[in-house]
């Protein structure tokens, strides 16, 4: 009964109903949308907000100077705000190549803008959400605009601008624009003043900006906190990391309604053409290989063939061998650079990194890199630290959903000569690096925290874990062999006076006479022994 | 000196370098980025790409039927494609209000498009994202339209429409546009085919739809899965849930910026009656003492005001006793309905239900139900069954991420009757049910997945959780207590022939009557000291 007399009532409102509901829809921006959900980008809380300022702002900083291939030199300085205890102003200034005037206002004003979106090359950034997501932040929390300062070379005006993200529409506000004097050949300056507040500790900017020290050891980064204590971290290198080029797509990684539009977009004037130009390791003859399994002659018109045709295109290419994508799109930071890095601060007695040889998942490549720093004033009695990196930034959040992680806690570090218990990090003096590097890292979230758990990216950091963890292991081998032994020795040592005496009874020689020559001959062994034990 | 080689060098490129990376700065459409991270989406591989289908637009069915105060009746049929085992269609049909012809392509066909977005109001959806990515699913991994059929009325025409989303200016593009027959008074009809993948068990379509039936007992779903096998999820109840009215933000849950904006648009004249009409809970006297304490007369004109008058409000505001905001904008299941639909779905011999009342977090008001069932066919040595919801929505994914998941394997279960490890989930035989519902609730992702951890959450669901243990325990204490007096009765059942014996020779009577007289004594006095003992 109740539900015959519901339907009455509702078949006489029922046009009203889908007319009223229809003046509701609308157009929802992009900024309004992350507003909302600013912590899907990681602005949480006020501690991890001033990360992710520091964060986005130095991440673009490294891009730029790598694009300009210049050592960077990075500033950040972080100071609080009179009369208001939970705000901070923060600065950060590069000396990359600066931005054109007319570039500044949406690269900071507006979310999703960027060059670096879809590009096939590694890089820190990638979403062009990053900075504009901070500035918005800042204005959302203080209402102020984002300061801007920036010039692009030798005899060029410096640019001033003062600028608000205007969220209901994604675009950017224009508050000040001015030519000012500035003491700087090139680079960019931003200053942000938001709700923060500054500790030190684990997930800190102090913590931040050591790990990226780490990972990119090229770079001089000259930090202020809000105490106002200065802290340089050095250059360890002045060797620049390889620059990366950007590749194109490879045939295996490409998706049915990606390759549909790719057809429909291409300059390419006929199949055979469209599939050497468009893709990366396509020969004219594995183009012929794929045109002919499709059912096609390789002289059609890709932008004329249908989604029928698209299909069997698709499903010809995984029967058709195909070249390993091209890895000059990548960048490692390198065996010898990572121990300077971590020299540079950590402090133990033993160093030793592994980068591993690139590899495939989805048509991307990927390599992973690892390195450790063992023993010295490291604690001998906690879990192991795991300094997680993707394209050279490190990852502060996140830590147990992230797949670098699971492929540590799921290696057999008893195996290299750690302690363990199952499933858990290790119990032992390290300090343990894992870099993970792609044109595209898949990350678990916009906050770009964790690294999705691919099958393939797994394999390879258990792969570069085992390497490394080789070489512990012959270290530690060593080191723990040779004590043992002097132990051994020193022990043997402790006899002779013993020995000597019997055997001066026995022999009627004089004591001291055996007692040297026992010594003598002892000292002269040990060499040769521990040389047998280590080899 | 190979840095002062490289300065050199970049001295002269440096222009050209910033206005060479100008050149590839651009804006990027939502739909481009969505379609670069789907995963981000929830659509990360096959199978859980086929449960998102089925989610988004079951979601939306639910909210459009209780729009219009209609009980539910979904049709979700799910289809393998002849000669294409990795694509399956799917298709989803409601008796909603149906879509107006001038909505549906942008509703279907556009990111971030809807009527439900800031609204603060309790409903499945929200974010205008949902419907829109799952077409774009489609498309990208079978190049095939979305095929919508909907009327909005009696007398009405039925239009079909068949449509692609193009992602590179996140705009609908129409394909077919007809005006059909279709038997159905109102409601809407979806059809995708998609790469996706049928199994059935833990979050699959299948466990979905139980789910969602349990948490919305007033409506009926018709299943049919790709083996052919039709279930019938039945209506358990013909009343309809309360139906949510939408309300104004709170004061204490804005923040500076938004504030700042409210001012700017609103059409009030002066500060006194922009705060008690933009804001809910704010009467004309509580709208003078923020305006007095933050030093303004309460005349002044909101869109003339500075940031810095914004901040001094700001900071006036959380001064003021305001009451908490009206909860009539949720929509609870309610304890009643909760037990009939756990009834419905799950076999057991101990129902229970507990509807906390709202509390606030942020400003936003929410609320937090919880039910069990306890005993019967359920399997006694296994950890209980948790059904997590948000909005009535079942979260199927990524549990051990969840508020709800860590509240209850922080619970004290013991307490309660249940064996338990400590922060592990207790073993028992029982299927636990927890509902957080608001006007907006925080997902730790897109995909909406987990409840993200804010503290007054988790607290209100310990609480929620406390109130159904101590109902269980009740009933187990109960049980168990009635079950031990009646083996002790048995007990000493089992000794009256001997006691009857004794009591003969001693006394000199018959021991059949002795026997008889205790037994009759023992019946009568048995259901008293059953009383006392559960008192």
């Amino acid at each position: 009964m109740v539900q015959k007399k519901l339907t009455e009532v509702s078949s006489q409102k029922v046009t009203h109903k889908a007319e009223e509901l229809a003046k509701h829809q609308r157009e929802i921006s992009v900024s309004e949308f992350f507003t909302r959900n600013r912590h899907l980008l990681g602005f949480d809380n006020p501690r991890k907000a001033l990360l992710m300022v520091v964060k986005e702002a130095v991440d673009n900083s490294f891009d730029a100077c790598q694009e300009m291939q210049v050592l960077p030199q990075i500033i950040v300085e972080i100071k609080s705000v009179d009369g208001k205890e939970d705000q901070l102003i923060v600065a950060i200034e590069d000396n990359g190549p600066g931005i054109v005037r007319e570039q500044v206002p949406r690269i900071f004003g507006k979310l999703l803008y960027g060059s670096k979106f879809g590009r096939l090359k590694q890089g820190m950034g990638a979403q062009g959400i990053g900075i504009s997501a901070a500035v918005m932040y800042a204005q959302l929390t203080t209402g102020k605009p984002a300061k801007i300062t920036t010039i692009i070379g030798k005899g060029k005006p410096a640019h001033y601008l003062e600028l608000h993200l205007d969220t209901q529409r994604n675009e950017p506000e224009i508050v000040k624009d001015e030519i000012v004097k500035w003491n700087k050949e090139h680079g960019t300056r931003i200053e942000l003043q938001i709700e923060g507040k500054y500790l030190k500790g684990k997930q800190s900017v102090d913590e931040y900006l050591k790990l990226i020290s780490i990972s990119n050891p090229h770079s001089e980064i000259i930090y202020t906190n809000p105490l106002g204590e200065k802290v340089v971290f050095a250059r360890g290198t002045k060797q620049l990391p390889v620059e990366p080029k950007e590749i194109k797509p490879h045939p295996y990684g490409v998706e049915l309604g990606i390759l549909l539009k790719m057809m429909k977009a291409t300059s390419a004037r006929n199949l055979n053409s469209f599939l050497t130009n468009d893709f990366s390791r396509v020969s004219s003859s594995i183009a012929a290989e794929i045109s002919k399994l499709a059912g096609f002659s390789g002289d059609e018109k890709p932008s004329e063939l249908s989604l029928q045709d698209a299909e069997k295109l698709f499903q010809a290419i995984p029967k058709v061998k195909i070249m390993a994508p091209p890895t000059n799109c990548l960048s490692p930071i390198g065996e010898e650079q990572l121990i300077e890095g971590l020299k540079k601060e950590v402090q133990a007695e033993f160093y030793a990194a592994v980068t591993r040889k690139p590899s495939v998942y989805r048509g991307f490549p990927f390599f992973v890199e690892c390195a450790v720093a063992y023993g010295g004033d490291l604690p001998g009695d906690e879990l192991i630290s795991v300094y997680r990196y993707a394209n050279k930034v490190p990852l502060l959040y996140q830590q147990s959903a992230c797949s670098i992680y699971k492929s540590v806690a799921e290696t057999m570090w008893r195996n290299y000569g750690l302690s363990q218990s199952k499933g858990a990090l290790p119990v032992a003096p390290l300090v343990l690096v894992v870099h993970v590097a792609s044109v595209w890292v898949p990350f678990t979230s916009e906050s770009k925290e964790a690294v999705a758990h691919y099958p393939e990216i797994i394999k390879e950091v258990k792969l570069a874990l085992q390497d490394t963890g080789r070489k512990l292991n012959n270290y530690i081998r060593k080191t723990v062999k040779a004590r043992e032994a002097a132990e051994r020795f020193n022990l043997f040592e402790k006899y002779i006076p013993e020995l000597a005496s019997s055997l001066a009874i026995l022999s009627g020689e004089k004591k001291e006479k055996i007692n040297d020559n026992l010594l003598k001959i002892l000292k002269k062994q040990t060499p040769v022994l521990l040389e047998n034990l280590n080899a």
